[in-house]
């Protein structure tokens, strides 16, 4: 299953497509789409709805993973981001991708096991799932691919529930 | 000028269209754009940028008067009203449209001349200025309308400021 992860925001989209198969994953294409601080507003939602469209069109994911925001996260910028990922959800709406969403929390449980992880941790485990030598940078990379990482658990275990399910009936 | 205000949210948008002339205010068109609440929120945002992208091609307004958000508005909405207003901001410039933002305090001043006027005398000067026999619903609509007189007024105010200092000099 290709998914594609995001870490919305509106001067940083990190992104990272994955294909995820039996708890196995590996990494196709990431990086980020920066937008200009001194451009105007709406300038910058349009570059990411583009920007992100094209990755769409050329992966073709199957499903994407996008972080939850909640109102405590970042009072100052928080709406200037939910902008942002107003238009991210109607992008992948657009290519008829489904979009699953997940806490912060989720994404640490389910790369690292424990909820309470410290972000080097959680970057350290998804260099080491994907095999890459490195950690990607910047930061809004790491955190898409961690997010692709974790509906890849999600749908991994939901599928094996439903197995399971199926075995018992 | 064919102004288009616009009141953002992602149960219901209002909107007006009026065209404005030396102070004189003209209704063209207003109503709202709903979505479902049982749909998917995604489903909602596409509802609310193809309702906006058909009104924008129909009117082929001048210039767009949207309100401004602020964090302290409504915490427990803020995320999603934000999330259709960038969903908003798109469609207006894609269709190369430019907006204008303002605030309730200028809302109010611009159609009442008075910044902490109550909402019913708001949406009766609004009825007034437009010539309507009653205050539009939903408020939201009516707002929008309040919207479009605001932009009309500020437009007005710097035409005519520019018009003296051209005298001046």
């Amino acid at each position: 299953m290709k998914i594609l992860g995001i870490d919305p925001g509106y001067a940083i989209v990190g992104f990272g497509v994955i294909e995820s198969q039996n708890g196995r994953y590996r990494p196709l294409d990431y990086g980020a789409i920066t937008t200009p601080a001194k451009a105007e507003f709406a300038d910058r939602l349009e570059i990411i709805y583009d920007r992100l469209s094209e990755l769409l069109t050329l992966h073709m994911p199957e499903a994407i993973s996008l972080e939850q925001l909640f109102y405590v996260s970042n009072a100052k910028t928080v709406i200037g981001v939910a902008e942002a990922r107003g238009v991210i959800l109607l992008a992948c709406k657009k290519h008829r991708v489904p979009v699953f969403e997940y806490t912060p929390l989720q994404v640490k449980q389910a790369v690292t096991g424990y909820g309470k992880a410290e972000k080097a941790q959680v970057q350290e485990m998804t260099r080491k799932l994907l095999c890459l030598k490195s950690v990607p940078k910047p930061d809004d990379t790491a955190d898409a691919l961690a997010m692709a990482i974790c509906h890849g658990q999600a749908a991994g275990s939901a599928f094996r529930r439903r197995l399971l399910e199926g075995a018992k009936h």
